[in-house]
């Protein structure tokens, strides 16, 4: 089973990538919505909206990575592999906008906490920003195949 | 003069791109600087930050454009257009993320406005929402500068 570049598509680096970045929508997901009315701001509806097509996407990619490493290797195709890159940099995008979007409204939830007491207590304001925070870990995954991707569709 | 991939370095519509970039940050930071307190929001500050440094960057590759274009097209060394097109893209993902930083606090002052009067009002608010938006306008042209440098790259 050859390896010929780590992190593209069909590679176990590349399910590594794939299976952190559900994880870490997973995790942010869980921790805005479980329990929390999420749906009073925008821009937190936008993070779960994002990470509802991350996680689908992640795992399908992920899906085919298992096929390709323990099956066996589809040819690769530039139409398939363009579909992929461009897939990858617009939730890539997205996910960046949502993580952005979702710390600094929690900032200012925090900051502006001391004038309206109503706008986020204690424990809320943690989940909102370790939901931020695993936001921006999916991100970085994120970026990372979809780089690898890039870096692979020249050669094909 | 020949204009061998348009909106690479050294190239009229790369100049074109430079001067946008540079014309929307500036209009975003007057949007948000001119006589508004915007240091007591942290994501106004980041936005501030990120377009003084992408101001700079675009004005200086834009005096390298009116170089090549007008003097004499300078040739293209693998290194210098590494750090061009790193230098994009890392401006690239910070001014979306100061965008979308933006807007969601603008978003959250006017829709919380009617709880607590002293969080945005009228003029202000239509201010730091033309400012998230040109910021926006200047992420959309810097990408478009990345992607075509980029897209240079693998040829040199």
């Amino acid at each position: 089973m050859e390896e010929e570049f780590p992190g593209a598509l069909g590679t176990s680096a590349s399910l590594a990538l794939r299976l952190g970045q559900a994880i870490f929508s997973v995790t942010s997901l869980l921790f805005m919505c479980f329990h929390i009315q999420f749906y009073s701001y925008t821009s937190f509806c936008f993070l779960v909206t994002i990470m509802g097509l991350v996680i689908p996407w992640s795992l399908t990619l992920a899906l085919v990575d298992v096929f390709s490493i323990f099956v066996k290797r589809p040819p690769r195709q530039v139409a398939i592999m363009s579909v992929v890159t461009i897939g990858d940099w617009v939730l890539s995008f997205l996910s960046l906008a949502a993580a952005c979007s979702a710390a600094s409204v929690t900032d200012i939830l925090i900051t502006s906490g001391h004038s309206n007491v109503n706008l986020c207590s204690g424990r809320i304001c943690i989940r909102y920003q370790l939901s931020a925070a695993m936001a921006f870990l999916s991100w970085c995954l994120s970026l990372a195949s979809s780089l690898c991707n890039l870096w692979l569709l020249p050669s094909l």
